[in-house]
């Protein structure tokens, strides 16, 4: 593992208005950063006409990067493609339900169009054998954020049709499954599968998403192949993975932040072309400033190997939304840090004066001088010089997993829960919820999830589950687990047809209750809460009632149960109950697995691993504009940062907006 | 008349995922049923390659309910096309401003369209030629809520643009009739004809969809024409009527309920097709069931033949929204007796585990036992079976008639009353309050009013009239009757262009008033209430001012006359008044008509009738989560489900939710 | 100059349901009209066919008026074609980015497109031909509210392209100029330059929407040049300018004003193709009525020319939203006057019976009878006619200018200050601040401004500007000047690269100060009010601060500032601050300039100018429903309309909605 933190900026000499190449690398030498990451989007520059190729740009900052010992991560540019491209063969344009999109957007290509696929191999085959050597490149970035930019393509709609006939073999099977008669949408003959465009059909329409995503994982993967032909040994493969992106209100580039579970690529399956992760993560700062969008994002990343992970791009002024109050820029980068994170790179270096990201700011802004972000950067860069990976960066090892799947989420998208919610919101009410109490998790794909790693394990809305998941979970409790799920979990297969009998199916048993109706609470509640967007009615068999619905009619059935199974317990929320009534069950089961809380509650984080010398390492975290202090926890302790010693029960000051790093120390 | 109320629901074993048949109709016998109604959207089970059918679902359904002396109604499944009927010609799918619709949605599909009428016509002789001759088919669906679907194909096209020929003769015509010069839509010769997508005259676009809509009562015709070559004597022919569906939010199937008078085919016109009137009603239920969408519905489609009707689907279970509290269900199927509903059927006996309406759910659960609102009808289904349709469905002879017009429709939503009300709001506020007022009332299609039935006639926003048809109501207001208009009526021609001459047109005298002006009502009130949407500032001639506008500057002009002509009265609503004010001059015009009112007031509604026996009934229904009580207001009337008898005055319980049907005894 | 002034309206008897030409003509001469604007729009009936004209509606009109002694303008119809245009040749209907439009709709077609050119030229010169003689016909008004309509057609795309070629000669200086790197969008050939229609490049679009508006001014001063074969000296050449429309919620046509600055044409440019400049001004009234709107267009409209104007059209009833309060009609008409109109015609004599636009009601309703608008359009039409343009009509010589740019305005779609707050609300703060302090102004191009005709310059959101203007800007100010900016001034240069130094660029030493960052204030106050959608924050250096963010955060940097500079100062708002605030400096600022304020404040308004006759004029207003008074400001002075005269001092009334013309008499 690397010694040194990396810690940089995306770099794009090409979109400056002058040359400042020697310049920025300088400032970003003295800020205590050593890397950039360079060249992905960059296509039109490296290859302005077909066949012609010209890397001086590269070239250039390989150089100066050289000079000045920093490091450098090549992206490939594909991502982002040139017109010539496009007047060679408009095909390559991704064609959506809405038409074929016009050029100009990045990421708006067809992934398995024939042409595209070409041209990008010839482009990046150059890429890496023009760079693969250089000794400052330390690793390559594949695309970027790559989607399946929701293709509906004569290319993926045969390549579908080809899928499906080798997956269920007969129309009649095809038609079985998915319950195509609903509406007369059954086939007999292959031939008259129609365009996916209208399909109606949720669980049809869920398949199709699944394999758009595999798409755009095999197409990471080709990437991954033809690199393995040019790297060293030494050199990592990385990709920038991103999340549901929630936009809170205008169609403008700044506007938005990472939410969720990324709907249009599998992170998991796709993780498998890298050998180490990489992400982005941007959040709200400023007052709304909370840090769950930081671990959330590092918590599922790191997940995917289990390992450490780079954030490839973060915010450093962003949008005006965004511009952090002094010390939150050094508060986020700490915070990646606590999350597993081994290097951190904003987006970018400079803010962009053409364009469409034009207000999406960099750490510098449009007069390309020190600000006080840049001073702030210099301030934490410097400490992280100074400590290095070997003291700062963590491993993890955690109790618990929350399960995330892509093919619940689509189907929530085609049966709603509620207007409002989408799978994300339960997702995050219940990561949040873990958060706030300080219970670490790792957040898991269903398909990775290896149960006997865990105490606890908990199911947001896994509406979609194969028999055989099922029963790897019904075992874990059996051994002695603690599953805790929620609402819509268990209800339907992995092609969206729900199960004909009775819900949560599998698991009447663990749950200890089943139910058959569900309604929208009006004016009901829970443990003196009130209910919003779902309330499953449960009928009780064996299970301890935790809290019944309070509401005329409603007051028969429960909301909440616990239920002893075999060694282990089984928690099923029937409901959207308040996020405190939540918690309150969540500690209990937490309790029941066997795993301790600490009693710190948000807005002071504590997020605790052993860093690459062994040490037991806390990063304490204040997210509020006052001051906090704590206890210190171990027999004896050293803050990292001040290099203060404290022993048990001493008093320790949480700055506003402030950071503690915390090394148990051997007495 | 059949002696057996029809209970029962529709029911698609093609959809199932195992095989139930025997099972299913057990169970619903179980549940005092006699009724499924099948085969309608199910074509591509019937007919999965063209010309090969397979009736084997159909079969099987009709063999088992005649075991167990059940009936079986069959739905022509064209709403519902196969994909290969797509395959061999695109062009079945309907074009609308929006372009070609894709396959895969039922009710897309072009009705004027060649193929699609060869294919059906085939689809339907086989079907017809199948079933007619079995015991068990009592009758026979026409196609399911049938629409125009907004084709704007060139068959379509190319259809209006004869029609317009044939009707105005010149183009000269045709410009003065619609004002085409305006903005240089004039034409000189037919072969100018632009594609109605882009038509901006209000008028001529209006002239287009009361086109469409007779081509959708065509089609029906049409296949009431195919089937009388095929069907007995004792088999009823019916169609599916829907309503405006109101949306209250998501782009989703399970969202939305029947809320007014259906814009894309004309009920009256088409119901000429069918020997009985059939309709679906879905209804807010829980705390927000009010009974005005089923007595609204009812009252419509009563009136298309002055007969019985069947409720062919309504809600068991339904959305998450509806779930129904313990005693609402059996109210809900009161209530539609208590409108003339000879038969109801649920959508649909069991919920669906694929597709598109999975959460819209039946009586069943998707496990497909017994649960708490099959256990509900089971209870008042056996009440039916008892009691039979003989003595609890009912004729009616109402004595005020609520006019409606889908031209106006048409109009309002071309030239709105305001943004936020629609045609479909004001006919809702003068029904809801009838409603409530226990004034029961006809729904009649101005094109199919006979004036002399009624002592009371109401005309919301009756906006486009012919000169004729405000001749009769003026004849009828000078013979005796009441007429009671809104705002917006007798504003315009059938052509939409607006009377050039005071309004409302040739009522001047009727009414005792004229208008020229008219405002947006800010900080406006009338008879102490605020009043919204719209004001017309009515000049005063003969007419009683029963309210003039609280306002600084508008307080010169009355908001509500009323005006005796002849022998009879005119009372004229110049706006959106509170409801209470509305309700206050409607008891006055009632009492003017010479009708009585009850003083019994929602949520307590009172629908009166008599039924087969020739006893008078009086379906009492409560609509509230308290219990209430009434007077027996006979000399000695029998309560039917309990079968007490009361004398005048003796308190008759209603429960919470609850019905009884007091029948009138002769002493 | 003309001795009356122009009083009348738009006049369409080609959509008249009847013959009305005589008796329409003779009811307007009663009510002191002496003009109609007839023909535009009203190609199909003119050329019903192609090169077959009929011009009998021009005639009889033509024939009347003479007889009457009234006036006729002549519209070109060229702004709604007729339907035999489009079959001959569908290209001509507008392609945009939602695909080619449909006919029916006007202001639909491709400005450029051969066909139409021609077919235009054909109908405007025998319409020329046949009018110019004619003894009534005083003026040409060329098209209506011409607009680019947001073609992105072969023929625009392709002129486009050529114009990047001669402007920027090679690729490598299109890719600079625009940062096409950015994103992959440079090229390295012209034919590689992609559809506009996919461009995400802010700079280069803009640079596309100014292209398209020069396009529109082509258009304009090609119908001029075609006009000046045919017209007399005497005869003005007019068009009529229109304003950003604002919708207040409803897609229909009766909804929305004139709100600001126009996007679709470049008012500046295109009015070098007219000798009178002309233009179209609705507005809110009943309680809504302020006189900005009407202020803020003939400030806009005046300073084309520096000269009179003529209100083509304005509302009579309008909407509902808009029926007059008695005494508004003829506010509103005085108000015109009071910002230098010469001439207002209402759109239109009477409300239209069919078509599009029913319900935007001119002064009849459709009955066509007198009313209450028309009685108080003949009182003041009297008035008027009494008095005559050489009595009421103004010049004026203003001392401030607030300077407009379309560019700007394009750049802030992009890049948007808020989603809520647009440049042209920016650019309404100012101005409606300057109008509620009875402070004059011109509104003015920043490429028509002569700095040196100003005390005081104020430039709103001057996002997008060369350096040159910024030069001239300075020097303004080094001379004695006040420049008086707001956030978003001076970031970009006219391709809307953003200045890479510190902003505001060149203008640091002006205003004292400069700015890196900046924020969207979340609970931020300035001066005790509230800053909304944008702060920057200032970091001082020689300026003054007039205030200083109140947050905890940000009290470190001004919000706004004023700064000595050579002889004059410069004044910078970084926010948006409340506008009782913006009030307050802009008094200081006026005072800062050499001007007289009045200190009185709207709801009365006066506005000055000097009549034909020599004599000073105050307009006084009263936008109120209370009546107010005021004291004679001078020496001695005559009310025009009651000719009363009055010493200063002495108390004169003004009626609510209530006007008084003063003349300043000689001693």
């Amino acid at each position: 593992m690397r010694k040194e933190i990396l810690f940089g900026a995306a770099y794009y000499p090409e979109y400056l208005p002058c040359d400042r190449i020697k310049k920025d690398l300088v400032m970003m030498k003295e800020a205590g950063m050593n890397v950039v990451r360079i060249a992905e989007s960059t296509w039109s520059t490296l290859e302005p006409e077909e066949g012609r190729y010209n890397f001086s740009y590269v070239d250039r900052v390989l150089e100066e990067a050289q000079k000045l010992r920093m490091y450098v991560i090549i992206g490939t540019p594909t991502y982002a493609i040139p017109s010539w491209l496009v007047k060679k063969d408009p095909s390559v344009m991704v064609e959506t339900k809405e038409g074929r999109t016009w050029y100009g957007h990045r990421q708006k290509m067809d992934l398995v169009n024939p042409t595209f696929r070409a041209c990008a191999e010839a482009m990046i085959r150059k890429l890496f054998c023009h760079t693969a050597e250089h000794k400052a490149v330390i690793g390559f970035q594949l695309d970027n954020e790559t989607k399946h930019y929701g293709s509906y393509s004569s290319f993926v709609q045969q390549m579908f049709l080809e899928y499906l006939k080798e997956k269920f073999k007969t129309t009649k099977t095809l038609n079985q499954t998915f319950g195509l008669a609903y509406w007369s949408n059954s086939i007999e003959n292959w031939e008259d599968f129609p365009d996916m465009r209208g399909c109606i059909n949720g669980g049809l329409a869920g398949e199709f998403e699944a394999f758009k995503r595999s798409l755009a994982a095999d197409y990471l993967k080709w990437q991954a192949d033809i690199l393995a032909e040019y790297k060293r040994e030494d050199q990592f493969v990385t990709h920038n993975f991103d999340f549901e992106w929630k936009k809170f209100g205008a169609d403008i580039a700044q506007d938005g932040y990472s939410y969720g579970v990324q709907p249009d690529i599998n992170h998991y399956e796709a993780s498998k072309a890298v050998t180490l992760a990489g992400t982005d993560i941007y959040h709200p700062t400023q007052d709304a400033l909370t840090g769950a969008e930081i671990a959330f994002g590092g918590d599922c990343i790191r997940s995917l190997k289990a390992d450490n992970y780079l954030v490839l791009e973060c915010q450093a002024q962003a949008f005006k939304y965004w511009t952090p109050y002094p010390g939150q820029l050094r508060l986020h980068a700490y915070s990646h840090l606590a999350s597993g994170a081994s290097g951190l790179l904003y987006w970018n270096w400079h803010s962009i004066h053409n364009g469409y990201e034009t207000y999406w700011k960099g750490l510098l802004s449009h007069d390309m001088e020190p600000n006080p972000v840049y001073e702030e950067a210099k301030q934490f860069g410097q400490e992280w010089k100074k400590k290095g990976a070997e003291r700062l960066c963590l491993s993890k090892q955690n109790e618990i997993a929350l399960v995330i799947d892509n093919r619940s989420l689509t189907a929530l998208q085609w049966f709603p829960i509620d207007k409002k919610i989408s799978y994300n919101d339960v997702v995050r009410y219940l990561y949040d919820s873990l958060y706030e109490l300080n219970l670490e998790c790792d957040v898991v794909d269903i398909h990775a999830l290896e149960p006997s790693r865990y105490k606890m394990i908990l199911t947001p809305a896994l509406y979609s589950i194969s028999e055989a998941d099922i029963k790897r979970l019904e075992q874990f409790v059996l051994e002695g687990g603690v599953l805790f799920s929620t609402f819509k979990s268990f209800a339907a297969n992995e092609q969206l047809s729900v199960y004909p009998d009775r819900l949560p199916h599998l698991l009447n048993s663990v749950f200890g209750m089943y139910y058959q109706q569900y309604t929208q609470p009006d004016k009901v509640s829970l443990l003196g809460e009130p209910v919003t967007g779902l309330a499953e009615l449960l009928c009780v068999g064996d299970a301890q009632v935790l809290g019944s619905y309070q509401h005329k009619y409603w007051k028969a059935y429960a909301g909440i149960t616990k239920n002893r199974a075999g060694k282990g317990m089984g928690y099923y929320l029937g409901c959207l109950a308040g996020k405190e009534v939540l918690k309150k069950v969540l500690k209990e089961a937490a309790l029941d697995a066997g795993i301790t809380l600490s009693g710190i509650t948000w807005p002071v984080i504590v997020r605790s691993g052993i860093n690459q010398a062994g040490d037991k390492l806390q990063y304490w975290l204040n997210y509020s504009s006052q001051p906090k202090e704590f206890s210190c926890p171990c027999k004896k302790g050293e803050e990292l940062l001040t290099e203060n010693v404290y022993a048990r029960g001493e008093k320790i000051r949480l700055e506003e907006w402030g950071v503690a790093v915390l090394k148990e120390m051997e007495e």
